[in-house]
């Protein structure tokens, strides 16, 4: 076999890469633990006709066939399974298999790998890291989880700061203010407008215009209003005074989602400062979901894209009798992964778990070596033993080139002594008794 | 959306059954990284090509395709991709893609879904995890790895058996054994011998000996010598000799094999006692490992078939100019995992993260439960606060569907109170110092 070459938009990382991704991984999952989530995981296939039920992402599916099944096998026949290309999906199907089995309001964390078959780009693969949290109610669920959620992702994400992630903005928005408001004008075709001032940021204020005038069945007055209400940002209620300044009817619709946008801010002031902030251009999402809406940049990182969305659905799942209402949010963990690595944002203390090399004098004695690192071990402290007996020289190079900190020497008659090899410092010790300082334990994961 | 029903072969368990498999794989994750193993993941896929390079595998190989390719595509062209069926494969790809960055003896574990397009049985799933560790050398790798790697596996069940996994009998055999000794009978068709006494335990000695005549060109002293060796096993040194005796004529392979069984199995008896047996009539996976095989049981579940296998590469990996031999063990977690939780050997203390529910007594003090909530979460307890302001006696009902053992009274002026919900005790407490037992601080995977 020749050397391969690494698959476009499949990342995978060195050792000390992984140990940026599993220490994310570790204070997410602390972070919704510590939040009363529980964790769950859903199989990896669905069959393909519930994953094509958004049309949208249809393209974006990887179809799976035994290799023992006929080929060229019809991918539209019943029983044929697709990647699940993102954690909402299966997740409101294993609420409706499992509802009998769950306690609603069900709240739930779910960290997996999600695939999709899109031109990768920066920040943007084929198999990457979703971390969700949603909360799922029977029936009805009250307004503030769409408070809570956004503000369990920002703790989360706020938690990451100490290893040199950027601070996060996340942008809300709320399609009842939209559609009150686009209402409140005499537009009806809501989605149409959305789709339009979606287009904002690539084509500009003067072209959106005049494709609200051409699609939405705006007209010139109608139009520039829905571009006021699209600028319209910030992180207090003021918000909310400048829409209702702006709106020219008042309706319930856009009282209600005003109400909310107003209790999000305020509550976000409170317990987040300066992390949420209302942003009325956010149109993206809007035709799916029914109340708040949320992206996440890192802030002097916006052109790689929002790293944790979601929104609030009236109907995450629906099996007929029952209907499930639910609000979430998913970390993009692989673009935060990434940029982190690639942009050279943090590091990691050592690339290797041990903080220990016990040293083996010949291969004769290696069972004492074994049985000082079982003795270290024993205590929490993670050791590896020396691959040969080579002269002491090489096997100190073998720590060193691993960040191992400590190598540990067995004397005569218990007589051990332990070697600091950043300092030199070499000093007796007991394995019954001797530990590293506590920063050097385990390796650790820091701003760069 | 009609209630959807479960796939078979693709096992999903409930929150509780999430906590078992999430505490197994903490466990497994802390032993191999006291012992110094890297955690790496790679990607699901691989080309197609490189994972049918063994024959037996392919008809289990799940291919892939982007729904927006072509229908019908030839699976055999390049670039096709398959997910793979172990963690082997990719792992032989990685350390050839990244050879140049990681230092060798390189130590990894790799904890990983795999997929299997096999018919599911009791134990055997189409999508399961597996936890491998191996160490892989650059051009050699000693013997003693062949020693270290059960035992670590052996601490790592070990760690299990207090929530209730029962105990383990690692099963050795070594194919420099086998093959030294059929060669020394006069036997030149190894690969046929073994593949006959692999059916030993399906078809019996005398149909077995018929075979070995009949395929592998044995005649019938040779056969009943090949059934004598099979037929020995035993957890001491006693097995070399025993081996020695049976032997015709003694060679360099068999002396080579029998010297390292006798290592495995003084090692094992010091450091792992009655764990690790030699049992020669082992036969599978001795056509490609070149050393030391493993298998695992489960006392007790012996029918459940091998939780942990491997064993000896000479080749793991090899670009032409250089070769990587390597020796690793996996444990299917998803096969233990659902013994654990379908055989009720396994129980939860409860089934969420929260030990507290802070109740809420009216929708407008709901920002002063979250601030308890906050508080109690700041010093590292899990909690939630009520979903609703219901009677008091509902919210009490919340917190005992789900196991959250205390329930939290926001009072005036801060004259809180938690009320254990088991015992019915309340009393007063103080969100900034307050703190339940250690016991209940998390929830706690316990022996059923």
């Amino acid at each position: 076999m020749a050397r391969p070459t690494p698959l476009s938009g499949f990342p995978e990382w060195l050792p000390d890469g992984r140990l940026v991704e599993q220490h994310v991984l570790d204070v997410l999952r602390r972070t919704f633990e510590l939040h009363g989530f529980a964790g769950i995981e859903t199989r990896a296939v669905e069959p393909l006709d519930q994953l094509l039920r958004k049309g949208e992402t249809s393209k974006e599916v990887y179809v799976l066939r035994r290799l023992q099944e006929d080929a060229g096998v019809d991918p539209d026949r019943a029983g044929t399974l697709g990647l699940h290309f993102d954690l909402t999906v299966p997740f409101a199907r294993y609420v409706l298999e499992n509802a009998g089995h769950l306690a609603f309001p069900f709240r739930r964390y779910q960290i997996q790998k999600v695939w999709r078959g899109e031109r990768p780009q920066d920040g943007r693969f084929r198999e990457f890291v979703q971390a969700d949290i949603d909360v799922v109610g029977a029936g009805a669920l009250p307004y503030h989880y769409e408070v809570e959620l956004p503000l369990v992702m920002a703790e989360a994400l706020g938690a990451l700061r100490e290893i040199g992630v950027p601070p996060v903005r996340i942008l809300v928005n709320n399609r009842k203010v939209a559609e009150g408001f686009y209402r409140g004008l005499g537009l009806t075709d809501v989605d149409a407008v959305l789709r339009n001032i979606d287009k904002l940021d690539k084509i500009g204020a003067d072209a959106v215009a005049a494709l609200l005038v051409e699609e939405a069945g705006a007209d010139e007055a109608q139009a520039r209003a829905c571009l006021e209400l699209a600028s319209i940002s910030g992180s207090d209620e003021t918000v909310v005074a400048r829409v209702r300044d702006l709106a020219v009817t008042s309706n319930e619709l856009l009282d209600e989602g005003l109400e909310e946008l107003g209790a999000l801010l305020r509550a976000a002031a409170a317990r987040a400062p300066g992390v949420v902030v209302a942003d009325l251009k956010i149109a993206r999402g809007l035709d799916y979901y029914t109340g708040s809406v949320y992206e996440t940049v890192l802030v002097g990182h916006e052109q790689l894209g929002s790293i944790c969305s979601g929104g609030r659905y009236d109907t995450l799942a629906s099996d007929g009798a029952n209907t499930y209402p639910g609000v979430g949010l998913s970390i993009g963990v692989s673009r935060l992964v990434s940029r982190l690595i690639g942009g050279g944002l943090v590091t990691t203390t050592r690339s290797v778990p041990s903080a220990v090399l016990v040293a083996v004098s010949a291969e004769e004695a290696r069972d004492r070596s074994d049985a000082v690192a079982a003795s270290l071990r024993a205590r929490g402290i993670p050791v590896e033993v020396a691959p040969s007996a080579a002269k002491f020289g090489k096997q100190i190079r073998h720590a060193d080139r691993r960040g191992i900190p400590f190598v540990w020497f067995v004397g005569e008659d218990g007589a051990d002594q332990v070697k600091d090899i950043r300092s030199g410092e070499q000093v007796d010790a007991d394995a019954a008794t001797w530990a590293p300082a506590e920063a050097d334990l385990w390796p650790r994961v820091v701003p760069a």
